[in-house]
């Protein structure tokens, strides 16, 4: 049985990963806010629906991906929101990076109507969304989790089951809260150098020789050397996504001291008017507060 | 022509680094201020020495690997220090992780005398040590380092000259700065993940995926899941390292707080009475302050 496939928000990340779902064979119906962001997708073959429950009418497995808590929960239980047009046996994925207590709560509700629900955030920008190598943090039921799963490796490649619903909105929580403080302390780190007179450059390479190396000093060490700043992943998105790990720790009483000192390099950065930018461009404040530039 | 070799401060690390160069085939004079420190040494056909004075004497390279800024300073120029027996051409270097801005005055002051001097911190721990394979980070001549490197090689695998004097100490003192955060973070991670009723190791095992993935994550990521905190690195050394980093970072007039930050959870774990375990402990502070255990 071919899955009938649904498609909601065709953003940045959204419009390539619904492309791969089409050319993987899916029939796919798909909604998005603005109306144009859908031309692309139906000049590929895709259906347009008039709202989210149209959608939902239409297909059996149904992806949502959109900006933040509000937008999920408006599509969901909004105005002809997935809820009206929802029933037993279909799934909601939801994709967008977004609250893991507001997560628990959707499930519940859904659960009520007898659909059920995945969240599953990814990682890897919109290349890798292009590039269908996309990482993906799911939390959910097992049986749930297989059923969706080829859809997955249709966008992505590093594929994990990391718990029941909220799960995987909880990991990716985590994945913020350790890049970034490590940006924060390749940045930290490279300063330090300089205004020792040391080519931080020399320091990377020794830093990745030991137990200091990570992905981020490659990569977005690099970036800091070169001054190129040039996306990735873009410090507003970055700062929502903070958002959420702080209100979350605050919901739950939980102390994320170093999470809560990084998110004010990168709430800065956004504030300065640099929110379009890569947020290792947090480096360039870090210069700027140590007179460097 | 074969140098002799002095080697100053035979502890954890510099007594299977000295046994390295003895068993390497050079002539070794040493010292240490606690005797019985020597004896492993003299066994194995090392010369004993009176004090550092005399090692400087036999000697035309001078290894000295003892615990703090105030120790070094000690063996160079107190009473019958290095300096009161070495000469034009001989060799200080300093294995010893201190400060790089007395570094840059011990050098200046043995430069006076004739003497040269690298820094040369090392990390890999007891375990790099005795198998030979240190990372050292260099300061000092291109010249001097490169005569050095040899004996280097004996002791080590990843050997970086950084660049002038006090930049070994510097890449050091960044190498901690990175590595404090990042457990620091981890842990955080771990914390927020429980909290959340999410298993750490699956959210581990998601983010080695990605852009999170580093060494910490790897290595002090499995301890903190195990809870098996012997060391590996004693959190009383790495608290004596960030005392080095934030006492250079405030006489610099530089800002690092979140390395200020990680360094609280290393001073409390130390006050705590556990400066013998590996300072991935902190996790066990960080689940205290969440009420778990």
């Amino acid at each position: 049985m071919t899955e009938r496939i649904g498609y909601i928000g065709l953003g940045i990340m959204g419009r390539p990963a619904a492309v791969n779902l089409l050319r993987a064979g899916h029939p796919l119906w798909v909604w998005a806010r603005r109306a144009e962001s859908m031309r692309p997708l139906i000049d590929a073959g895709a259906s347009a629906c008039s709202d989210p429950a149209a959608v939902a009418r239409q297909t059996d497995i149904l992806f949502i991906n959109v900006s933040d808590t509000p937008d999920v929960e408006q599509v969901l239980f909004g105005d002809n929101g997935v809820i009206h047009g929802a029933g037993a046996g279909k799934v909601v994925v939801d994709m967008s990076t977004v609250s893991p207590i507001a997560t628990r709560e959707w499930a519940a509700r859904l659960e009520g109507a007898g659909v059920e629900m995945l969240d599953a955030p990814v990682s890897g920008g919109e290349q890798g969304a292009v590039a269908g190598s996309l990482s993906f943090m799911v939390g959910g039921k097992t049986a749930v989790f297989e059923r969706v799963r080829p859809l997955f490796e249709v966008m992505g490649k590093n594929i994990v089951r990391c718990g029941e619903i909220g799960a995987g909105q909880v990991t990716k929580a985590c994945n913020q809260i350790v890049i970034s403080q490590a940006i924060a302390a390749v940045g930290e780190a490279f300063v330090f150098a300089r205004r020792n007179g040391v080519d931080p450059a020399r320091v990377r390479e020794a830093l990745l020789g030991g137990f200091a190396a990570s992905r981020v000093l490659e990569a977005h060490g690099k970036r800091m050397l070169e001054h190129d700043f040039a996306p990735g992943f873009k410090a507003r998105l970055h700062c929502k996504d903070m958002r959420i790990v702080l209100e979350t720790a605050a919901q739950l009483g939980i102390g994320v001291p170093g999470a809560a000192l990084a998110t004010q390099y990168v709430n800065a950065l956004v504030g300065a008017g640099d929110g379009e930018l890569d947020s290792s461009a947090i480096y360039r404040l870090q210069e700027l507060a140590a007179a460097l530039s």
